[in-house]
């Protein structure tokens, strides 16, 4: 078992950094995609034998360190009744938004078992198959509230920003049982096996820091704290999240992830060494001319400068445009560089 | 004549903080919302009636001080013969993206007076109407780079990426003639008669700051030094640029603006003071009920702590769903409560 992703969320030395990419089982795969020709994103993660054959395709496909869970953000929303598709243009689509204590109070609790027993069976499978660590995942409360509350994916966000603004005893109820729904999902797939989980915080660099260490970290923290006991890293992640790095870190994670809208060094000083790092390629890098992409990784890596505690990865999902051959160039390149000795003081 | 704007601009002592709006001339004011009933908003942009009257709206209905022009960033491209339209619901669609360096080359240069003139007859018409400084503005070469590129709005700015880090030849073709494009309707502007100007790169804080530094920085300086002795203060903005601020300060203008994701006194400290502060007030914000409009914008002021060079703002563009007596009565909150003696060292 390649346990090198385990060992440097736990920043312990590791012979290679480990390299993973958020979205990794996806649209970028022609051998997703065949399998995406003529099913919805939602069948395939109800179905446990093409939910984890999705899974194991970057692993066999790229030879990354870790495999995440193939599922969606919104598998616990259906899980407890919500009514919602996913349009193929536009992402998830809710039919009846939330917009007030009552319609929050509609959200039951989830029973993953009962609910969404796929998602057990499919981390079984995976876990039977793989060598490498699984990673579990789900979307934070303040993500997880923007998809309810706007009906769909925002660009500014502003109903759930009326609603946490506007409605202060709307939005604790609301948190409050989405941070229950997130802790009961989290803690079902870790007693499934999962071996490490993400927090998707995705869309909280709208906030400023102050309504998010208001409005949100609280909850966050809560659901770390649920997990403290859980026995496995904890990653905690969102895009254009510079100025709340620190925050994020106080939420108790074992790691953040960081996009690369901040230098990874930068970064890595905002939350302090003593907690490890996820990142932080632009995705749109791994689009270009493999000299582009290797020139950027190098950056990265120089920016980690082989302190204990970094997980390779980009800053954001997969790119669809994405060539499969420079994902699986840019691993071997990742454990290539930092096989070797590292330069001390090498970061920039 | 209200200079306070002016005044504030060239960092000299104000009797009290001067207001505007992004987007003040726009979708939340109903006036505005009738004259588009039965108008695209390119054809109100080409009418220099309609045009002047809307930049009007926002000075006599909120006592904003400043007016900005009432244009749209695809003008000079429309000028110059790109063949383009704005799709109410999707933004501008551009009907044959650019993508190599021959494209680039399709980009003739733009002749105000003969592309453009409804421009300068509209700032005409405003000059003789209003008491408060006109604000011209176009958008970045990046920005406008970006929609050319894309063919349209996006949120990855993938083919862009693609472009400037796949073929620099070509990037720097498309750099050089919008660079070109956007000094010539700059100055256009401040020939007919704008007192200021905004460069508006909204999308640049999608780039990473080496990436920014070496693909964009060298640009847009060239356009602030083209502006040198224009003889008025230069804006600069971008969207969560927290990680850019220092190298947009390098670019050469008198104000950097800011979003409301990085606090204002900590994005002041970043650029320093010898440079004006423009911001920072999160859009969705002015959609709350008063009270926590009041709170946040007093955050805003207690962290410009009184300072000479800030200009208060929102962080972007005003929201449709805004209320414009919620404006109405920011302008007026900002006026009383930097008119009485400053509390010295009030920034948090």
């Amino acid at each position: 078992m390649n346990d090198l992703f385990l060992r440097a969320c736990g920043r312990q030395p590791v012979e290679r950094t480990p390299v993973w990419f958020m979205r990794q089982a996806g649209r970028f795969l022609p051998q997703y995609r065949a399998l995406r020709a003529d099913r919805g994103i939602l069948e395939l993660c109800q179905t446990p034998d093409l939910a984890a054959e999705i899974a194991l395709m970057p692993v066999r496909e790229l030879g990354v360190d870790a495999a995440i869970l193939f599922s969606d953000i919104t598998i616990p929303l259906l899980g407890v009744g919500i009514d919602l598709r996913i349009d193929p243009d536009v992402g998830p689509v809710i039919e009846d938004p939330i917009s007030s204590a009552r319609d929050a109070a509609r959200l039951r609790s989830l029973e993953p078992a009962e609910d969404i027993p796929f998602l057990g069976q499919t981390i079984r499978i995976l876990r039977s198959e793989l060598d490498v660590p699984l990673v579990g995942f789900s979307g934070a409360p303040f993500t997880l509230a923007s998809y309810l509350v706007e009906g769909g994916p925002s660009r500014s966000h502003v109903r759930t920003k009326a609603l946490m603004f506007g409605d202060r005893v709307a939005w604790g109820a609301l948190m409050d049982r989405l941070t229950d729904l997130v802790v009961r999902y989290l803690r079902y797939q870790v007693a499934e096996g999962v071996q490490a989980v993400q927090l998707f915080d995705s869309w909280v660099g709208a906030l400023s820091p102050d309504d998010y260490a208001e409005r949100v970290l609280p909850w966050s923290t809560r659901i770390f704290g649920a997990l403290d006991d859980a026995g496995v890293p904890r990653i905690h992640f969102g895009v254009g999240t510079g100025e709340l790095l620190e925050l994020m870190r106080d939420a108790g994670a074992d790691l953040v992830g960081v996009d690369w809208r901040t230098p990874l060094d930068r970064a890595w000083q905002r939350i302090g060494f003593d907690v490890g790092i996820q990142g932080n390629l632009d995705p749109a890098v791994a689009t270009a001319p493999w000299e582009v992409v290797e020139r950027h990784a190098d950056d990265v890596l120089a920016r980690a400068a082989g302190r204990p505690g970094h997980v390779f990865n980009l800053g954001h999902g997969v790119l669809p445009e994405t060539p499969p051959g420079t994902l699986r160039r840019l691993v071997e390149h990742v454990h290539d560089r930092t096989a070797a000795p590292q330069p001390q003081g090498a970061a920039r």
